[in-house]
């Protein structure tokens, strides 16, 4: 599930994977992750963007990472599915009291079929917490304006409360011009500028957060990681992930920096870091001697490298280093299973939000 | 000049004040900031927030600072001199070429004396470079109604490409209403959501920067300061200073850091970086041991204390302990005669890019 929602080219693992490629022991990657923004290939078994080699070298290991694996597994996976359950409660419990059904619509062109399969996730698990699922497919040559027409349409449908504009769109359409279509009482990605600015804005709160880094947040609440106060690297500066969870870090009075591809000593400062979210799509980049003992690490990264023993040929890592990281934090995610659930957790979060706001229901 | 226009309670000097009380060193500032939000009394000659003492003590004072001071002083006047006779050229140009006259509404309400003498000065600073200013004084029992009504107006009104309103406004009217009723092409403050959002996203761009920040960054590149791949401290998060700048510097590919009031090792963090912004309003607080040596200090605060030597009894200081940086820094602005002059100067420039923008004239 969660490899499947993660190489959704909408969503975190793949969007900044462009944007990080001078890290001194990435360049390697470099050429092979100059490509379609997606990870996975929609008719192939094989991931595009398939790394070699990414492994987690013994020359980082110091005298405390020698020790056992010490740090808490946040189990994305476990905190998903009971957020699902509460969900699922909250919509029972709106539907009870005055008889509305959360909406999301989805809107998808064109046939590739990794979008296709995304969409029917998204319509499963809307689904299994009782949210009415509203979908239109476009055929690949279908104009902008039929787009931004079914777009309005939603806009003004009573029943729908979030929409979502599967992504990549065909590349003879206005990606900006559509999402920007979509209202932002419906914009349950949280993408729109005006959502982000007011995230930025202290005094203001945003209409919806964008999922994965409010999924990214919602695990150390769920884990009771203090953020007030903590030294927090984030590793990426993606509109959907890195730069939205610096702000939801920075609004939780952490004191934030974000890492980046210009960064010149990222090492050095990520490990500072009581708290680090990285969010790049560089396998096993962070290594041990990157992080400061104790520190809580989440790791948005889900990359594919080759793996013979695998019946696939290949397997998901993180952006960091799991064999090592597990023995110097004091918590991280595992991926799979980590953030990736998360994501289409807070996406419902957010469907149900909406509904709710719409009808001044609390 | 500078002293009142960073006294402008809508400007940099002053919002911020109470957000950053919980420097160790600061404390003692506490008490005298828990007050209006604007530092002078509109009827005395003393500042009414007038701190009793901030010296810079020497014992902070190391071998290397004890030398005479090197840094180069970032003259904000003589730049901000320089932008307007830019900006003055570029008006002559515009209306020229085009017929077109850049124009600024301010809309006042009440009758404080130091609203109505910063509205005077952005009055005579538009006169000075050719634009033409609109002004509407409401009574301070006019209603939110009438004063979007004027906002309406100047919406609608295309003599105008710019729309200012003068806070405070009377404690009867809701100020993010107002604020939020211009519109965004004529937001020259740049305070709008939509466009700190567009700040903050990558591939996207705002319509206007906010003119402090704005300022600060027009300083940088006036002096021909590197910003790219440099390590950046704000100090302050404020929506119209601290926050925009960090935004503006993460744009220019620094690596970022926000230091706040729950930042637990302020000056450790402010010691590593190559460019510091500081804009909390509190006098002299970033001392010489804050600093790494050959670092660019940009210093936002304007921060009164009591000099008897002076003739008004109070002289001007920054948050940046000046005698101290001075020997340190590779460069710093002085308090007054920094960042104050480029705010109005940036007012001027975003005035005349929106009449551009409006007739998409380059």
């Amino acid at each position: 599930m969660a490899s499947m929602i993660l190489s959704d080219p909408s969503s975190a693992a793949s969007v900044h994977r462009l944007s990080f490629t001078r890290f001194s022991n990435s360049l390697v990657f470099l050429r092979r992750f100059v490509g379609p923004l997606h990870v996975f290939s929609h008719t192939a078994a094989l991931p595009r963007a398939l790394s070699l080699h990414a492994p987690c070298s013994s020359r980082f290991i110091t005298a405390s990472m020698a020790a056992e694996p010490s740090a808490k597994v946040i189990d994305g996976k476990s905190v998903a599915k009971q957020i699902r359950e509460e969900i699922s409660a909250e919509v029972t419990k709106l539907k009870e009291a005055i008889g509305v059904v959360p909406g999301l619509a989805v809107v998808l062109v064109g046939d590739r079929k990794d979008s296709a399969t995304y969409v029917r996730n998204k319509k499963i698990a809307c689904e299994s917490v009782g949210i009415k699922s509203f979908e239109v497919n476009l055929p690949n040559d279908a104009s902008e304006q039929e787009v931004l027409k079914y777009i309005s349409d939603f806009n003004g449908e009573p029943l729908v409360h979030g929409i979502l504009v599967q992504l990549p769109l065909p590349s003879h359409m206005n990606e900006q011009n559509i999402l920007n279509a979509v209202m932002i009482e419906k914009d349950v990605d949280g993408f729109h500028p005006l959502n982000i600015g007011r995230l930025a804005m202290r005094g203001r709160e945003p209409m919806f957060v964008p999922c994965t880094p409010k999924g990214c947040i919602e695990l150390l609440h769920r884990y009771g990681v203090d953020i007030k106060g903590k030294r927090a690297v984030v590793i990426g500066r993606s509109n959907i992930v890195g730069m939205p969870a610096a702000l939801l870090l920075q609004r939780e009075d952490a004191t934030v920096t974000i890492v980046h591809s210009r960064t010149k000593n990222p090492e050095e400062i990520t490990r500072q870091a009581d708290i680090i979210i990285s969010a790049v799509g560089q396998p096993n980049m962070v290594r041990g001697s990157w992080i400061k003992p104790g520190a809580v690490i989440i790791d948005v990264g889900i990359n594919p490298v080759e793996d013979a023993s695998s019946p696939r040929g290949y397997r998901l890592v993180g952006d960091v280093c799991y064999d090592e990281a597990c023995k110097i934090a004091a918590a991280i995610t595992p991926v799979p299973g980590g953030v990736g659930p998360m994501t289409i957790a807070m996406l419902l979060s957010n469907t149900v939000s909406s509904a709710k706001r719409a009808y001044n229901f609390n």
